[in-house]
């Protein structure tokens, strides 16, 4: 049980970790690995306050340097669900974790769900490999590749014996050579109550399973009842959300995209936190 | 005539400061001399992500140099009124400058007004020596010395004929001994339409004029109609205030009182300047 749990592990996530940090609380940062943060594509940031002239890379391994340096515990993975019990309960991968209030930190969720994706979720649609993979032995599947570990996903599916086929816009990097892959960009999923076939560019797919594996899950479809505004969680100047106890900050909040804002609403947010602890 | 003029050369101030350069605005900062900065005397800062362990002088002076490389102007001194004229005409001392729009980040004021200072502002009540000065020559004036630089206006008063007397808290740095000093605490001005006396700690001061200076005015006596919340200033979270063209960022806003709150909310404060610019 951690006093908090902070989704992404970017400049907002480690601002806050460390601000949580100084008040003497555990905190658990949960993220995608650094190289997939898109801060470490960045050429140059010229606009954070004191540090010019750094690459985003450089400039993101100095901020996890010091969040180490502060006790921050650090879980790599993706969040896949929470459940409001006893605080809050996170599913990362097949693992759980447990805080008393989250932090939600993500950056922006760029990827709109798939006709059909939000009816058919638990009933065929999956967004975990290792959790549901069990039940589809067997049995056809499809992944959906949206993340850079959907092939690792995908061969795991293959190896525990799911009939797997990969579909994604682009050629996947370590996809295990028996598993067909299939080119497409438009895609939908179909079914009565559960889960018939994937239709990729209009060709049908016909499977039980269908395996969504993007970057981080939408905090809306993380959290029930987070109020957006205009696509990006709605928070007060407290960096308070709609719902009690969960807290956002940086990208996922809003414009400016920018290190300096995620740092500060961080820094906000970690605060707020910990008052609520109180 | 400036782009933007800031008005506090603190953390809020100059990350604004940096993000206008960085959008090809011409920006003035005008401050205090950083030495009097409330953060120059602060012993460590810990939490502001990737520059740990920094004096706030040692990290005062990496964000001006930042601004500094970055193209910003710089003029010590404050400002004393404003006027919504073309944009903003400011007076900096005795000298005129003008923006398009202003951003305020001079801090926490927390000076409280004086019985009798409002009603008798402009009737003897002045705010600057050297504006205000000449029109006290020959005359009793007291110099209510509450900025680390008034020892020296009082001593300009007392060159230019002005009958001198010093009241402050504390024994003043750099006051000709030749000007009397009263020590106190408790002031008032008293007058029927114009000044007639200063009371200090209970003793009665007569004089014509009364200088009352600060490290800075408080901005809501700068920006007629500016709205305050529990005594800061209100914005949303685009950093506007409730006067058009005029944004605000840093503790003057609101707490937490931090580095990092203060560099974000700059950092939006400028870019809402530059939208409000286009």
């Amino acid at each position: 049980m951690y006093d908090c749990i902070i989704i992404g592990g970017g400049p907002a996530g480690l601002s806050a970790a460390i601000q949580l940090r100084r008040r003497n609380r555990s905190v658990l940062v949960v993220s995608n690995p650094a190289a997939q943060n898109p801060l470490s594509k960045a050429e140059k940031i010229d606009n954070y306050l004191g540090l010019p002239g750094l690459t985003g890379a450089e400039l993101l391994e100095r901020f996890q340097q010091h969040a180490e340096d502060a006790g921050v515990e650090f879980k790599t993975g993706r969040v896949i669900s929470t459940m409001a019990f006893d605080g809050w309960m996170l599913n990362v991968g097949a693992e759980v974790y447990q805080a008393k209030a989250l932090i939600l930190a993500a950056g922006v969720t760029r990827a709109a769900k798939y006709p059909g994706e939000q009816e058919l979720l638990g009933h065929g649609v999956s967004y975990c490999a290792t959790c549901d993979g069990m039940l589809y032995r067997k049995k056809p599947v499809v992944v959906v590749g949206r993340s850079a570990d959907a092939p690792q996903e995908a061969n795991y599916l293959a190896e525990i014996g799911c009939q797997v086929t990969y579909v994604s816009p682009q050629q996947p990097k370590g996809l295990n050579p028996e598993i067909p892959y299939v080119k497409a960009n438009r895609l939908a999923v179909e079914g009565e109550g559960s889960v018939e076939a994937l239709t990729a560019d209009g060709a049908k797919l016909p499977c039980q399973g269908v395996f969504i594996l993007r970057d981080s899950v939408a905090p809306t479809d993380l959290i029930p009842g987070l109020e957006t505004e205009g696509g990006y969680i709605k928070v007060n100047r407290h960096m308070e959300t709609s719902v009690s106890g969960v807290f956002a900050a940086g990208d996922c909040t809003g414009k400016p995209l920018q290190v300096s804002k995620a740092v500060g609403e961080g820094l906000v947010a970690g605060d707020s936190a910990d008052k609520f602890l109180d």
